[in-house]
C-alpha cells in the first residue's frame, strides 16, 4: 500500500550523488565560473522578483530538483489543490484558501457545489460591517460611533491580520471613521489589560476570532472584555436604557466555523461571520478572519489584497516548473535542507512595514511542515521543515547577524525588500530625506547578502596581508533576495500566497500533508489535566517526578486563603 | 602558543564516549529509572528556581560536565570577569557590565581606578533626570511638561530597554507627571513616522542612544526627528521665543561613550549621560542605556533590578559549580549542542509580559556567542551557539509547537514562568478571574513541557490500541523550565544576569571572546560602497552578477527625474 519513500527514488538520489559532488563548493566560486547567474536563477510574477542566484546551486542542480518535482508528482498536486481535491486527507477534506480569492466571475465546484458565490456573499457582508464603522454608523451601547476595534484570537487568528494591518498602514483610506484596531492574543490577559486600561467602553468593540469557537486563549479574553463592558456600561444612572443584550449586541461581532457556538456565547445572529472547515487557521486571512484588515485599510484595498493572491495562484497554476517562482522557492529551500543538512532559514525584510512577516511565516511553515510523518503514516527518514525564526533585517543586523557571519552553523535567508519606496510623499524635502532613507535599507540589504555570499573575498582587496582569525568570514551563506516592485495590497497578497505554495510544494516533496496539526492536541488534552491539579481537583499521582515539583514548588509560593 | 582545542581534551573526550552510551535513550526511561529527578537537578537562587530534570542527561553526565567546566578553567575564568581583568581580548580591556550593579558600599579597582564611585555618580544623574520628567519639570521649548520620550537606538541601546520597560510595566511609581516612552530602531523610519505622526512636538523628547555615537540607523531616525522638530516649533508668529539652541536643549539627551561626538551632534553638555568603553552595547541596560526603563518605572525599581542582578553575580561567584545556576544552564546547552547535536533552542515564556524576552535573548546569545574562532585565533572544529528564537509560549502554541511536537529535529526549549501573579489586585472578583488565567498559563506551560518530554506515554493509558502515525508524538524533546517567585524587578535582574552568565561559561568552553562582533564590521563597510553605487556616485564594476542585477531592478523600477 505504501509507496516508495521520496528519499529512495531516482531523482532523490541522484541529487544526493550530486551533492556529495559538489562538496564545498563556495559561492564565490560558483558567480567566477558562471558569469549570468542573476539572469539564470531570476524569475519575475505578479510583482515579485525572486533571485536564487545566491543559492549553493548550478543549472544541474535546479534540473536535478525539478526531476525530484516532477518525480514527487508536484505538477499534479498543484492541480489538485487549486481544483477542490481532498488534499488534507488526515482530516479527509480539501485545502480551499484560494478560493477565497477568486474573482467573483470565476467557478469552482467542490463536490458538486459551486463555491466562489458563498465566498462573494461573505465578502459583501464584511463589506457592508466595513462601511457602517467607516461611516460612524456602527454604534456602541450608549449612542457613540465605535472607533477602537480589538481583534481577540490567537495564532490564525491573529498573526495573519496583525501582520497585514502593519504591513498595509500607509493605505488607510479617506473615510468619515478611522477605526484603530488592536490584537490581544495572549492567554495570560497581560496585552488585553492593557488594552482595557486605555479604551473608552462606550465607543471599544471586540472581534471574537476562533474556527473552532472552543479556544480557551480568545474566550478567557473575551470574558474579561464582557466584564469589562458590563461593569463600564450596566446600571448606573448615567447609562439609562442600556441593557445586556444591547451591550453584546453592540460591541462583539464573532469570527468562526461555527454559528451554534457563537449564538450560545451571546454573538447577535447578524454580528456573526462564518468560514468554512475547509480553510485551515494559518490560511485563514483572506476571509472573514481578515476583518480587521478591511476594517483599517477598507474593502478595496482589502480585494486588492484578494487579488495579488489570486494573480499568485494563477502563476502557481500555469507557469512551468522551471519558471514557477513557489516551486523554485520550495526547491532551494528542499536543496538547503535534505542534501545541504541545513537546519535554520531566517526571513529578513528591509522595510518596517513587515516587522510581523517573520512572526507569521513562522506559523505557516513550522505548523505547515513541521510533521514527521508520511500521509501513509510512515516516519519519513529525512528532514522536514527546518527551524524558521527572523526580524527586521536593518534590526537583526544589530542583533544576531553575527551568527550568521561567523557562527559555526549554516543558515539559509530571505532578504525581502520593496525596491520603490516614499516616492509619493507630498513634500519635496521630506520625500528626498525619506527615499535616503530607503536607500540606505536596500543598500544594506544587498550589501548583507554580499558579504554573506562571499565572506572575506568581498574586501581582500582592500587588506594589506592576512586578516586575523576573529576578522575573517567564511562566507558561503546561501540566501534567496525577493524585490517587491512596491509593497502594496495587490504584492502583498501575491507575496504571502507565494510563501503558503512554496509551503505546499515542499509538502508534498515530503509526502506530508501541510493542513493538519495534529502536534498541538497533545499538550492541549494535558493543560486540562494540569490545570485540575493546581487547582486541588485532581491529585498529583500519575505525575512525572518534574511535574510534581514544580506544581508543589507554586503550591508553596502561593497566598495562603487564610492570610 | 595555543593550546589543546577543548575537544581534544580528556573531559571533552569522556563525554563524547558517554554522549555514544547514552545512546538515544529516552528522557521517559530517565524518569523511570531515577526518581527523585526534580530534587537531583533543580536549584534555586536570587528568586529563580531552575529545573533541569527534563535535560536528556543522568548524575553522570552531570559530573563529566562539571569536569569538563574545571577543565576548561571556568571557576579562574569567572573570577576574572568580575575582577575586571581584559576577558575582551580581542579589543584588550575588560567587560565590566557587572561593575554597574555593584552597591554604593562595594569597591571595585580595576587597573588602579575604583569604579564604583563613577558608576553611581551617573546613577544619580540618571536620577536627577528622571526626578525632573517625574516632577514636570522637564520641560519642552515652549513651556509644557514632556510626556512623551522616543529612544532612538538599535541593537543593545534598544532591545534591552524595550523588553524591561514591557515586562515591568506593573511597576510604574505614583508620580506627577507620568512619561509615556516609546521605542524607534528601524533605519527606514516606519517606526518613527508612526509617532511622529500621533505625538505633540511641544511635549516630545527624543534620547539618543549610541555607544558609538556614530550608528547610522538611529543617526538617520535623529535627523528626522530633529527636522520634525524644527518644522513645528521653530519660526511662526505663534512659537516666539524659541530657538534653535533651546529646542535642541529641552528636546534631546544622548547616551554615549562619545562626549565629543554628542555634543559635535547638538548636545547640551548637561543633557549628556556618559557609558563607558568597557560595557558592550548588549550588557548595557544596567547603565545609562537604561534610562528609558528609569523613566518608565522610576529609580526605585531601576535600582530594584540592579540588586537583583548583583545577587546572582554574587551568587555566580560564591556558589559551588555544581549549585551554580549559571554554569548549569551552560553545561545544559553544551550537552545539548555538542553532544546531542542539536542546534536550535526556543526561548518560551509564559508571561505577556515577557513578550520581548525572546528577542533579547537572540541578541546576547547569538551575537555574543555567534563564533567559530578561538582566543587564539584558530578555527574551532566544534558547535558553538545554536540558533536561538522564541515568542511567548501561549502564543506559540498556536504557532510552531507543531515542529516542536512532530518536527524532525530536535530542539532544546527554556520555559520560563513566575509562580504567582495577580494576588495584589484589589478587586477580589476580578482577582479570583485573573488569578485563574495565570493557573491557566502555568498549566500550559507544565503541560507543554511535560508532553514534549514523554510524547505518546503521556497519554497513554486513554486510547484504545495504537494511534495513527500522524497522532504519535516522540517526545524526547529536552527542556529547561525557570520559575520565578514573582515577576519584579529583583527577579528581572536576576533572569538577565543568569543568560549573560550562561553565555560568559559557554563561551568559556567554546574558548571564545562573547564580548566582541567583528562579524557585524563587513556588512557596515559594503552597505556603504553599496550606497554610493545605488546613488550613481560609483560605478557597478567589481560587483558580482546578482548585486549587480538586484541594483538595475531597483534602477529600472525608480520614477525618473524628469517624470
Amino acid at each position: 500500500m505504501s509507496h516508495t519513500p521520496i528519499d529512495q527514488q531516482r531523482a532523490w538520489c541522484a541529487l544526493a550523488e550530486h551533492a556529495a559532488g559538489m562538496g564545498r563548493r563556495h559561492l564565490r566560486d560558483l558567480f567566477d565560473e558562471q558569469p549570468s547567474r542573476y539572469e539564470t536563477f531570476g524569475r519575475s510574477a505578479a510583482g515579485l522578483t525572486l533571485d536564487l542566484s545566491k543559492q549553493r546551486w548550478t543549472d544541474q542542480t535546479l534540473e536535478l530538483l525539478l526531476d525530484l518535482a516532477r518525480e514527487a508528482d508536484v505538477p499534479e498536486a498543484i492541480r489538485g489543490l487549486l481544483a477542490g481535491e481532498r488534499v488534507n486527507r488526515s482530516e479527509d477534506r480539501p485545502a480551499l484558501h484560494t478560493a477565497l480569492r477568486l474573482p467573483a466571475d470565476a467557478r469552482l465546484e467542490v463536490e458538486g457545489q459551486d463555491l466562489v458565490a458563498s465566498v462573494h456573499a461573505t465578502l459583501d457582508r464584511m463589506e457592508a460591517m466595513v462601511e457602517r464603522f467607516h461611516n460612524g454608523q456602527w454604534r456602541g451601547a450608549t449612542g457613540k460611533p465605535i472607533r477602537d476595534v480589538v481583534n481577540l484570537g490567537v495564532g490564525g487568528s491573529d498573526l495573519g491580520p496583525l501582520m497585514v494591518t502593519h504591513a498595509l498602514a500607509d493605505y488607510r483610506p479617506d473615510v468619515e471613521q478611522h477605526i484603530d484596531v488592536h490584537f490581544a492574543s495572549t492567554m495570560d490577559g497581560s496585552q488585553l489589560a492593557d488594552y482595557l486600561a486605555r479604551l473608552n467602553p462606550e465607543t471599544t468593540l471586540f472581534v471574537l476570532s476562533s474556527k473552532s469557537f472552543t479556544t480557551i486563549d480568545t474566550l478567557s479574553n473575551a470574558r474579561t472584555a464582557r466584564d469589562w463592558l458590563k461593569a463600564r456600561l450596566l446600571g448606573g444612572a448615567r447609562q439609562e436604557g442600556v441593557d445586556e443584550a444591547l451591550l453584546m449586541r453592540q460591541h462583539f461581532i464573532g469570527v468562526s466555523a461555527s454559528p451554534e457556538k457563537m449564538s450560545e456565547w451571546g454573538i447577535a445572529d447578524d454580528h456573526q461571520l462564518e468560514f468554512w472547515e475547509w480553510v485551515g487557521g494559518r490560511y485563514s486571512l483572506w476571509g472573514a478572519i481578515g476583518l480587521p484588515i478591511a476594517l483599517v485599510v477598507g474593502m478595496e484595498h482589502f480585494r486588492g489584497l484578494l487579488a495579488g493572491a489570486h494573480e499568485m495562484d494563477r502563476h502557481f497554476r500555469e507557469a512551468e516548473l522551471a519558471d514557477n517562482l513557489p516551486v523554485l522557492l520550495a526547491l532551494a529551500g528542499i536543496w538547503n535542507v535534505n542534501f545541504l543538512d541545513i537546519r535554520a532559514h531566517s526571513i529578513l525584510p528591509y522595510d518596517g512595514r513587515l516587522e510581523y512577516f517573520a512572526a507569521y511565516l513562522e506559523q505557516l511553515e513550522m505548523e505547515s511542515n513541521g510533521k514527521s510523518v508520511t500521509h501513509d503514516g510512515e516516519s519519513v527518514s529525512y528532514s522536514t521543515c527546518p527551524v524558521l525564526w527572523g526580524q527586521l533585517g536593518p534590526n537583526a543586523q544589530h542583533a544576531f547577524y553575527q551568527l550568521l557571519h561567523q557562527g559555526t552553523q549554516a543558515v539559509e535567508c530571505d532578504f525581502i525588500a520593496p525596491k520603490v519606496r516614499y516616492d509619493d510623499v507630498p513634500d519635496p524635502a521630506t520625500r528626498d530625506h525619506l527615499m535616503g532613507q530607503h536607500r540606505l535599507t536596500l543598500a544594506n540589504c544587498f550589501a548583507q547578502s554580499r558579504a554573506l555570499m562571499l565572506g572575506d573575498a568581498a574586501v581582500a582587496d582592500d587588506e594589506d596581508g592576512p586578516r586575523p582569525g576573529h576578522r575573517r568570514y567564511r562566507g558561503n551563506q546561501p540566501s534567496s533576495t525577493l524585490l517587491l516592485d512596491r509593497l502594496t495590497p495587490r504584492t502583498l497578497g501575491a507575496l504571502v500566497a507565494l510563501y503558503e505554495h512554496k509551503v505546499f510544494v515542499q509538502a508534498t516533496i515530503w509526502d506530508i500533508n501541510p493542513f493538519d496539526q495534529w502536534g498541538v492536541e497533545l499538550g492541549k488534552t494535558m493543560a486540562g489535566e494540569t490545570q485540575r491539579i493546581l487547582q486541588h481537583e485532581a491529585g498529583l499521582e500519575g505525575m512525572d517526578d518534574s511535574t510534581r515539583g514544580l506544581i508543589e514548588a507554586v503550591w508553596a509560593a502561593e497566598p495562603r486563603a487564610d492570610a
